[in-house]
């Protein structure tokens, strides 16, 4: 007894000093180290390792010294206890030790070969943080961060390709990815370098799945410094945020596709229960992540009527924006559905409403709030990435699956690219060029979510050898890939000589629209055109968006007393705001909406685009509404800041 | 074994699902509902309930529905299993449940009272978060936030009472709330109230001093709204933060006293160990956060060398910001030291000097991050505060106990304020005046601090009481005392017709400073007095910081060449900023290193001050320098904002 109580007050006293201190520092020292790195590349102009692979580097080093220097002072684990009298595996365990009650919490499943394998090093244990912290801290912001500097008009302008690849190709990349590996699968057992485990072909497709979601931020990230061509861009940007959400609802839904009888066999109901079940999953996500952004569009459209003024706290409207946002991630989650998502078409659906009618004070504080976050978020996870090759303690290195994944992850990704911008390019006016395909082809590289898929789920071993494996491929493509960017980029300009799309370094990407549409010739041809490709899809929408959707929600567009039939204007009255009427004399706000709406004012004048207006309205956007769209890859807020000041500097002071 | 595999995969899908989220939803839902509440309040100009009260009410509210309307879906809880191999609880724990290891890991100790008692209710579980969260995550940003907006001219004009209050007030309400309630403990003993539990004298002690910590944050925040006299505000202000300090490091200490023998009798060996733990452990944390802090100085300040520019990377610069200042707090931690008081004094250090070095897109940012952080880490305490009453499972309420700490706790503030008070009326020699001295003593509300320090540790039967007693104590001095702010100002108004100090409702601090230095009568000599008074105790360190330190980590003060010895120039050639000798030309940018450096200036040329100037210096103060120091209670940012725009548009745009 006396010796307990003695093991006890250490263990107190212990609890009292550090408890969490010294992991979190280790990860805040890597921090430090990587922006360091960071500076020092930025000045020397330095782009053959992005930030996200020294961070990747440094969390490696940093696995390295813990697992081999640090020692294993829990003598105690490694044992395993027997405990007859339960029948499964409860949250929480009381336990009876020498008349003390202790409690312990669930924390895993650990396969037999495991036990024996463990270290037992409480510092390795302390590092492998939960799985949900990715899930639920790390990556919302991220994502979120992505939807709400999506480059609207560019994206639109490229939807159906966009859409095309993310889906059709998501769905491509996952079979062909999942096929190659069944059939290695097979090979391994076959020669005997596998035993023989329940490695089923869902598992294969599972790991096909979480091995399509394509993370090329550092490929934007180098595009973004050197201002590759926007379109390319834009297809790139779009593809790997859509195709995120779209293989992380895959790989719930085959997680969850359970065949009645054997497990090998295609059962056809089960198959179209998971399909239903994707459907679904991704209409109710994309359903809860924009009635949250609805709801904050609404919150922060009252702030101008006379009952009360939101926007004269922009800590409150900060905070409200930022808690719905982040909302509508977790009631996703809570929901069973899939809160990336959500949070996705959140952030698209905050920037496209809401973000008109936060104050200038708080647009700018939930820009560099999120840009913050998103800045934080990512080097974390790569950090973490890093450690986890050394930390986790649970790892199969199985080299031939490694190889085959590899082989896998390349093949699926180029017969995703061809055959899909193959077809895109018989309907497209503006071809895909074949530069275009092979940069894409070479930038699917694999990040934050395949990774945060695969560590959410390593209970059995087949889950632990892909999740080895998933690592090692994100390694690969991060360093080889990203390394090879600017490399690939410039290979690519001399053999194809395709100088057309590449001697606009250093141009705004706003400028080349503006040169464009002042040009006036083949390009602004083809600008028309294209928009034309997909104006059919969104023509509909856009006139909605326009005439109801923006009024209701917003203090820019027309009036809804001038776009709602007559018999409601006594509704239309009171719904719009009074600035919608004001803003229709003022001139530098009418070019605000035109230039809000610059894809509804073409499409409606679409015949003739007169040049001096297009001019204006392209340079007021430069300055003003793009500005978010801009800050895309966290260091390019400060330029932008600049223009956003003096652009407007009525705007700051003022409103 | 077939059964225990479903049993797995529901577990499984479980984890895929939502993990985590529901709980924090319910965080994000409380946050919400206390935004909208408090944006109703500021509307309607109510300051019956300051949001921490409304943030409380809401946990409340909600800890009774999830205690209450949530079923208890885990019918293994509350169940002990007896180990009877193990000799003590380790860290993690292996069990074979019906062969199937399961990994487990340790929680906490339970009392065996405790164990029936249980719910058994997951939900609330997991409602219960690790203390070491607020630690080192919630605490942090709200005391770094507290250093980083101290109002540093009039801090240092009253430093010598506020160092009294923190130091001395605090040893005192220490040690009158430990005796008060060893007296009530020795009572309730004595009549059978209280078992006999081992509840020593050093317990009351350290409920005395973790009770100590005050927190009158919503006094502040009305007292900001409503513009109270800033020597009152800066003397509840800078005693709160400082005692937080001091009494945390006072339970760290009391917590590892421990006496050689009768753990009741006084032990002098023991005791002046636990002074000196105290000092080591205060000067230690101190110097941990000034270092840091400095080392960010110097990071900062050597963007304007030719080698690099990090104030071209905004981003950069506030990341640093921020994970070198936690790094002061969690280094702290892990070398034992008390992290709050290295990441409070780091605060003051990095508005000292940091501040100054950073590009103005830096300063806006760091600014508004650190107020964002601080909202809402305090609104997640409070809200987290109203929920423990009814999700902590172990709380053990005793009247006799909770009346005794009440009594306890006015009568040490009593016994605290009025005899210091008149202390230090005896030297000062512009009095604290009586209401005064009423408003402090009323506004000793405990908050965060006490409720985190009690949470620390809820292992033991007195402990959990002790939890239990402060979480009580929280709730009735914030609601109470807290809410009657408002009502306590006007009676002490019309009572005691001390208007002289309350008619400035509605005056910037700054303006009342101007006044004060126009007026050139009473108030100007009493000012001049003020400051003499303490100047005695910082002339040499003002002039050492002034001539050397700030040359030497900061762009402003004069050139180190004009401050050193004439041998030294070449050194001081080299660490002088070249910005330093342009500033002496320029006109605006002297006005800034003077309005810096105010005291120093002010006691370098104390014997008379020049109307004209001082004037001009201070309205540029209101728009300069002291913008950092106004957004202090969170919500006061937005005035700022534009006053900093429209003071300055040629920082914003040119910097």
């Amino acid at each position: 007894m006396e010796k307990l109580k003695e093991y006890v007050s250490v263990k107190d006293e212990d609890h009292f000093y550090h408890q969490g201190a010294v992991e979190l520092l280790i990860f805040n020292f890597l921090l430090i180290l990587t922006i360091l790195t960071i500076w020092l590349f930025k000045n020397h102009r330095f782009r053959f390792l992005h930030e996200t692979g020294g961070a990747m580097l440094y969390g490696l080093v940093m696995g390295l010294i813990i697992r081999y220097v640090t020692k294993s002072p829990d003598v105690e684990s490694g044992t395993v206890y027997e405990c007859e009298k339960l029948k499964s595996g409860p949250s929480t365990l009381l336990i009876n030790i020498t008349n003390q009650v202790y409690e312990y919490q669930y924390k895993r499943e650990i396969s037999h070969h495991n036990v024996n394998g463990r270290q037992g090093n409480t510092m390795l244990q302390k590092m492998t943080f939960d799985p949900s912290i990715f899930f639920n801290i790390l990556l919302p912001p991220i994502i979120f961060h992505a939807g709400y500097s999506l480059k609207k008009r560019h994206f639109f302008r490229n939807l159906g390709s966009i859409l095309t690849y993310a889906f059709l190709g998501t769905a491509i990349s996952c079979i062909v990815i999942g096929l190659i590996m069944y059939g290695f699968v097979k090979a391994m057992v076959h020669i005997g370098q596998l035993k023989q485990w329940e490695f089923h072909f869902t598992d294969c497709l599972f790991f096909g799945s979480l091995m399509s979601a394509t993370d090329p931020v550092t490929v934007l990230a180098i595009f973004h410094e050197l201002n590759v061509d926007t379109d390319l861009y834009t297809l790139l940007f779009g593809e790997s945020v859509l195709n995120d959400a779209v293989a992380i609802v895959l790989t719930h839904s085959i997680s969850i596709y359970s065949p009645k009888e054997n497990p090998n066999a295609f059962d056809a109901a089960a198959f179209f229960q998971s399909v239903g079940n994707f459907l679904g999953i991704f209409a109710g996500s994309f359903a809860m992540g924009s009635s949250y952004a609805v709801v904050t569009a609404l919150i922060s459209f009252m702030h101008l009527t006379k009952f009360t003024k939101l926007c004269e706290f922009p800590m409150l409207e900060t905070g409200l924006f930022f808690l719905l946002s982040w909302s509508a991630f977790l009631s996703a989650e809570a929901a069973g559905l899939t809160g990336i998502v959500a949070v996705l078409f959140c952030g698209v659906t905050q920037a496209h409403y809401t973000y008109n009618n936060l104050s200038a004070d708080s647009k700018m504080r939930t820009k560099q709030l999120f840009e913050f976050m998103n800045f934080l978020a990512e080097n974390v996870i790569f950090c973490y990435m890093g450690l986890a090759l050394f930390t986790f303690q649970n790892h199969i290195f199985n080299p031939l699956f490694i190889f085959g994944a590899l082989v896998a992850v390349f093949v699926a990704r180029a017969s995703n690219i061809y055959p899909l911008s193959f077809l895109l390019n018989l309907g497209r006016k503006q071809k895909i060029p074949r530069t275009f395909q092979h940069m894409m082809m070479f930038s699917g590289l694999r990040g934050a979510i395949a990774f945060a898929l695969a560590i959410r789920d390593t209970d059995s071993q087949p889950k632990q050898m892909m999740f080895t494996t998933a690592l090692l491929v994100v390694f690969f493509t991060v360093w080889v890939c990203g390394g090879g960017t600017t490399a690939m980029l410039t290979c690519l300009q001399i053999r194809f000589g395709f100088l057309v799309f590449f001697n606009r370094v250093g141009v705004d990407p706003d400028e080349d629209l503006k040169a464009r549409a002042t040009s006036q010739s083949a390009p602004n041809l083809d600008k028309n055109t294209t928009k034309a490709e997909s104006a059919w899809l969104f023509r509909i929408w856009y006139g909605f968006d326009h005439k109801y959707l923006k009024p209701l929600l917003t203090h820019s567009g027309p009036p809804l007393t001038s776009t709602l039939p007559e018999w409601c204007n006594p509704v239309a009255r009171i719904l719009t705001s009074p600035r919608a009427y004001g803003d229709q004399l003022k001139d530098g706000d009418t070019v605000y909406i035109i230039n809000n709406d610059e894809l509804t004012e073409n499409y409606e004048s679409s015949a003739h685009i007169a040049v001096p207006a297009q001019d204006s309205t392209a340079s007021t956007q430069a300055t003003g509404k793009e500005d978010i769209q801009e800050g895309d890859l966290g260091l390019g807020g400060y330029k932008l800041q600049i223009q956003h000041t003096a652009g407007q500097p009525q705007k700051n002071s003022l409103a």
